[in-house]
């Protein structure tokens, strides 16, 4: 293991955290708020980003340091981040602020906080805006902005980026992290320009576009989206929570007018075919509940766009909701976006994988000299990129199980337990029960939100890079 | 497909089941109870199945056919075995006693009486026989009494045999079979003793040394095994839940005096360490709650043995202890019993091997040119057996979720919804809350009755056949 470059990688990455902390900083020199959180946490940032920056090391760099690297690198802003939270004195503890942090940055949502509306708008701006940087990824960010790394940056990716197929839009991967970053400003302003059109304050549209395109789901009401009471949002919200939980390749194949082959994608197609069947199967299940069936297809939308996508925005409380809307949201909450985009949890592609693998294996039984493929887009897949969506769900279920004994300790209801869980490692925020959309994680022990915590770094950056980081053979110096 | 064929083998079983029925019988007229229920029952299955056993057919046998064939005689004999209940007044509709018979066969032991101890004795004796007889699969039994069928019983045992691997123990497979049911014999004998002699009466010894050998879990009381308050038939029945979810190869290999390779099985220690465990976790966890540090372990060890091995009797009502021990009771029930034995669930060897896949995924990130192997007792396990694990690891959580949205629709809590899908499709019985082991199933509409009947057969048969029944291309002709 090289470890000094994957410092040193760390090291630019928390220059480019404080960096990024400067904008929060001039929210709260605009609203007069106490400036101090920020202006301690920067220096410090910068301070040991540029001592990590200068270590000297070698140029090897192999997916075994990409995987490390990135784990170590979300941890550490992760636990960077939480500095302006600590020092706002609006958490009870450091862990409390870490849980906070990496739910921002793993844009989960999950937050420890009983009441968000007294805190500082600046605060709230750098939660809202930990969505947006870790959407994309931190270390997305990182290459665009640093290209000195080169040719390094595909372990990176390879690393992070979520779903099971990194499929390069241009050869050289510093250019096509450009390219996605440039549709995911575009259409985040989109949503911010709508939104202000639509009657929403400019604050509000910015903290609340950053959450939906970074699929994060903090807001800055109690009551989520649900305290405007304005049907606009919620049906623009619920638009721009899908779009944002497609594959962002797909937005290029747009650009470059191959509307065709958009459709033909296997897992856009079943990703839509999930969001209809499950709204429609929701609305009939809610539907005494309000006042006219629109209402009830919009909150079931709102709902479903917001789990699917893994934001986990609000219109309503759905833990209220008949046991089959919420079981069928749980299902969701397993299932999550499609690969390549801001989208957490198991992935489209690799669920729809899984069934056709399960086909063909009945398939085999029924005819067993006929020759079977599993096939994704028109392509073979071949049988090592089946072997890591089998093994990626298993460490998914796994990991989930095993996380909810150790978070059963704190002895809260078996559903409370096993969806905050569900909800932690696919990245959507709010589970049922006492971790409802309007309910928070304030209750867990320490323990258990550090496990929660990990949980989310665990689903976002797709268990592998966790599990080396843990391992002891990583460490071991080559 | 074959259906001739099929419907034979199927007409043959129901004669096999017709004549089982006579020891119920028996047991009605020695208490002098009504025999109608048996009475009409027996002539009419044996009616119907000297029929199907008249059709004439070709040899066409293969694993489509024997997959299949299990699948369909499941069902068929489950719904044959409902007829008694049926006709005993004592159930509400014919799905309840489809919900009771599938769950005898299948050994799952989960009930929709609210009260066992007003029925009669023969009908309990029924109850509790069918999970001796489903024990080790009606089939093995056909083929140990119907040696007639040759070569073709090799498929059979492929589709119905629990576990990722079929050893064949001698080769000739109705050898194998016999052997196998001489052991189990062997031991229900023992434990009927052993518990007689702890001064259980000669009946109750009996029906619950079915529930044991079967790995079932009906019980005669209402509060199972508990409702004795005897510490010895408690720790008994423990030790028979352990041994009877031990692989029962290797009690041939003890016979066989190869006591070092029984020791030196990967899946036995991985069990062993599993159960110790659990004990030793639930002990610390339930201390409290009971007069004696003895009384706890002695509680822990009877519900860890009770899940694990996938019987379902309770010394104590387990859902009454705090949210640690009863989560970590509901992971046993995803593990289940060693491959190979009476025992249902996902099987030690399967969760073993997935453990080691995912463990070498990490060593090939690490190491990305070493070669990695997986191992089970020393020998390398190829990639098709590996991913025939997989497979089944994903349709079995597939369709335990899938299962729990089709339940949910009754309106249950999530903790009991989720738990009744996880105990009927492991076959272990009880679940937590509405379904913990002081509950029951009657609550449940039929429509659920039914998806969770289907689910014990499918856990049963370990799915595919299950999946073959159902799948369009198995009913076309060839």
């Amino acid at each position: 293991m090289n470890f000094r470059l994957v410092f040193k990688l760390t090291g630019k990455t928390l220059m480019v955290e404080a960096g990024a902390m400067l904008l929060p900083l001039l929210v709260c020199l605009y609203y007069q708020e106490d400036p101090r959180p920020f202006l301690i946490t920067i220096p410090l940032l910068v301070l040991v980003g540029a001592l990590l920056s200068l270590l000297r090391s070698n140029d090897h760099f192999f997916s075994r340091e990409g995987f490390f690297a990135v784990a170590l690198i979300w941890l550490l802003v992760s636990a960077a981040g939480a500095l302006p939270f600590f020092f706002s004195g609006y958490f009870p503890t450091y862990i409390d602020c870490f849980f906070e942090a990496a739910s921002g940055f793993t844009t989960t949502g999950a937050s420890i906080l009983t009441a968000v509306e007294p805190l500082p708008k600046g605060i709230l701006f750098w939660r809202s805006f930990m969505h947006w940087l870790g959407g994309m990824g931190v270390l997305i960010l990182t290459i665009a902005l640093l290209p000195s790394l080169g040719s390094r940056t595909l372990h990176l990716m390879k690393a992070e980026s979520p779903g099971p197929v990194v499929s390069k839009l241009v050869p050289k991967s510093s250019q096509s992290s450009k390219i996605l970053y440039a549709i995911y400003c575009g259409l985040t302003v989109i949503e911010i320009v709508i939104l202000r059109i639509a009657g929403m304050p400019w604050y509000d549209s910015i903290v609340h576009s950053f959450g939906t395109a970074g699929t994060g789901g903090f807001s800055i009401k109690n009551l989520s989206i649900g305290a405007y009471g304005n049907p606009a949002f919620e049906i623009i919200i619920t638009i721009f929570m899908l779009l944002f939980s497609v594959n962002f390749s797909l937005y290029f194949l747009l650009l470059c007018g191959k509307v065709r082959q958009v459709f033909q994608s296997d897992e856009l197609r079943f990703f839509l075919v999930v969001v209809f069947a499950s709204i429609l199967l929701i609305s009939i299940n809610i539907c005494d509940l309000y006042a006219s069936v629109g209402e009830a297809v919009r909150h079931a939308a709102f709902q479903v766009g917001s789990v699917i996508s893994t934001t986990g925005y609000a219109s309503t409380d759905f833990d209220k909701w008949p046991e089959f809307s919420r079981t069928l949201l749980v299902l969701l909450m397993f299932i999550g976006a499609c690969a390549g985009s801001t989208g957490g949890a198991i992935k489209c592609s690799r669920v729809l994988l899984l069934l056709r693998c399960i086909r063909r294996e009945i398939r085999q039984v029924i005819h067993p000299r006929a020759v079977n493929v599993v096939k994704l887009d028109g392509h073979v897949v071949d049988e090592s990129a089946l072997r890591s969506v089998y093994l990626f769900f298993a460490a998914y279920m796994f990991i989930t199980l095993g996380s909810t004994l150790l978070v059963s300790v704190d002895n809260f209801s078996f559903g409370s337990t096993f969806t905050a869980v569900v909800a932690c490692i696919g990245n959507i925020g709010p589970g049922l029960e006492m971790v409802g959309p309007m309910g928070n994680y304030a209750a867990f022990s320490l323990f258990s939100k550090t496990i929660l915590s990990l949980c989310m770094i665990v689903g976002r950056l797709e268990i592998i890079p966790i599990l080396v980081l843990f391992s002891g053979n990583a460490w071991k110096r080559s």
